[in-house]
């Protein structure tokens, strides 16, 4: 196991009706600025319930929070929070908008321009504290201290890390997600999902409790997906679901093993190119990345096949054959295409994919440095159809 | 799952040389008060690696907090503090160091009696901030808010619990116990595999990432445990352990589930009248609960039987019965033994024990409360030989 560090003060207020308690904790006396997204939490109760638990608290709101927030939209949110002095900002809805909450936070205070907390790792000194109350479970920002943000002037989308933007505290209540699209729940499925591989599909580092509680995660996520994605508004599917999205990227499930992004970096460019929802990249490029790495993660991919899927018989190499099909049907089964071509993409994009790795400093990206800028050809090839 | 909430921020500072880095954590300027226990850390070389790391900083020195820390040791630490400025505590040592750390820093700004933290659940207003640096892994207090104490003067022994007595950090470097005898190394695989178990042999709740979460701290002491038994200076296998031992009672597995912790209850009047290690009582008493109430913990005690031990044959009263046996199989394997016989305890103490139980206002403990006192009597006596 290696050393690490972990902290993780984030409070966790879980479960029905914990909207209702919001207002003990918020600190008395500040003005909250409520900030949110396209709207969905009208239609479905949630800006009510919010409204109603926060009475006797001086409010503002910011709607307008976009799928892949940008750069300009909260910038006009922190002009409006300079003028109307808020105090406490209070996130809510899905990644997108408590993500955008964080770069807010840090941008109301930074001198000079703040895309170059993104842009240059400018170091951040001080953030307007903040809750979230979650809608929609999927990336765990609500308890890690990560956020991704676009920039729509240059088209540049990036991510920054700093424990002072982590939540004072996150709601997370499913009923708030029973009237969620049956896509939406999909992608938070896969996107919980490959969280916990990127964390946990590398190779053996004597840490068999990571290992174990990475499997606990995946084996819950493959039981209980189907459930939810059949039905939302069953509430304990919902709650679990919820409890593993929110575990799957807090931290915990990475201290002390090597992690590997490789399947996040090549899926943004999928985003980037296409417009691709972020999960439904993954479950395009997780199985290219397992078929052309099987002898290198063969160990921890024959592990996974045992303990996940219970793939007993066989030899290794068809363990991993059978495990990486059981994982393409799970994604398929929740509507999740697994192929370049059910997205129409072709071997041009592939093409300028690999081009723009080359182009970049980093030689190679992901678990052991491995992904080559031909090894990424090679996994997108493997895709295509 | 039942409605929860969950914040440990307690900053985990976890591997080899890890003490080194103690002098990052500490504020500055503060005077620290080095709190130990009977003196291991002189003979194992974390003393002096603790003064090292401390190098320019002010520090004072109290020692001798003993096995089950007592008040009255505690409160001479306590004039030592106000006698001397000190401003900053840091415990080295076990579980008992600790704990008695934690009283002490309620204790310092407590206005009147601070056994009334314990006698009368007094609220705690103020502490003073600690670190730790962890010796021994197996009570979980060093990513926890729970201590418990004895009085010397009245033969108590209480525990408190508050969020204010977290440690703001504990080192957790598994050199450090690499000397430990094997009995005390025995003790904390028995003490962590039972807390674990009190979160969660109850009954099936909709939590099956927190059942898992469980078993992967239980698979994962059955595995490496043996392993530190037979040579605690087997670095990788000692990680493993105090990882374990520190998720086991942080917090998290017991969110949204029901708890039990009967076993503790029973195993504490052991101690009580016979000073046996509270571990060891833990180990006679938990096959006699799981004995008397086969039934109502069925369900789980099947699905524990299943994945901890993978016992897939017999009708479920069988697996159930197997499970008992491997258990204990296991702890005697640990050279724990199971019996009262075996601290040549008999009816009589069972007999005081359950006069004890009837005396207490409460009617009965554990999981939905079925621990009356005849129940209470019936698990004793099955242990009896």
């Amino acid at each position: 196991m290696d050393n690490f560090e972990f902290c993780n003060p984030v409070r966790i207020i879980f479960g029905k009706d914990r909207i209702r308690d919001l207002n003990e904790y918020i600190p008395s006396g500040v003005k909250v600025m409520i900030i949110y997204g396209g709207g969905s939490i009208f239609r479905n109760g949630v800006y009510e319930k919010v409204k109603n638990a926060l009475k006797g608290v001086n409010t503002c709101e910011f709607g307008g929070v976009e799928p892949n927030p940008c750069h300009e939209t909260c910038m006009r949110a922190v002009t409006q929070i300079r003028d109307s002095g808020v105090d406490f900002l209070l996130a809510v809805g899905g990644g997108s908008v408590i993500d955008a909450t964080k770069y807010i936070a840090a941008a109301v205070y930074f001198k000079g321009d703040p895309w170059q907390i993104l842009s240059r790792n400018a170091s951040i000194n001080k953030t307007m504290p903040f809750g979230s109350v979650l809608t929609l479970p999927a990336t765990g920002t609500e308890m890690n201290a990560n956020s991704v943000i676009s920039k729509q002037s240059s088209g540049e989308k990036l991510a920054f890390s700093d424990p002072k933007v982590m939540p004072q505290f996150s709601i997370l209540d499913p009923t708030t997600s029973a009237s969620l699209p049956q896509k939406q729940v999909a992608n938070g499925i896969v996107d919980a999902f490959v969280h916990v591989i990127e964390q946990y599909l590398t190779y053996p580092n004597h840490a068999p409790l990571q290992d174990r509680m990475a499997e606990a995660i995946l084996k819950t996520l493959i039981e209980e997906g189907p459930k939810v994605y059949k039905n939302p508004a069953d509430y304990d599917a919902m709650a679990n679901l919820m409890w593993c999205s929110t575990m799957a990227l807090n931290g915990l499930i990475s201290r002390g093993v090597p992690e590997d992004w490789m399947i996040h970096m090549i899926g943004h460019e999928l985003t980037a190119f296409h417009g691709i929802d972020h999960a439904r990249t993954l479950a395009v490029v997780l199985p290219g990345v397992w078929w052309v790495f099987r002898e290198e993660k063969g160990e921890k991919l024959e592990q996974y096949a045992t303990r996940v899927w219970n793939i007993h018989d066989g030899s290794p190499a068809e363990k991993v054959v059978r495990a990486i099909e059981r994982t393409t049907e799970f994604f398929e089964s929740l509507n999740i295409a697994t192929k370049l071509s059910n997205y129409n993409i072709g071997i041009d994009t592939v093409e300028k994919i690999v081009q723009r790795f080359k182009k970049r400093r980093w030689t190679a990206i992901g678990d052991r440095e491995m992904g080559t800028p031909e090894k990424v050809r090679e996994i997108l090839e493997h895709q295509l159809k």
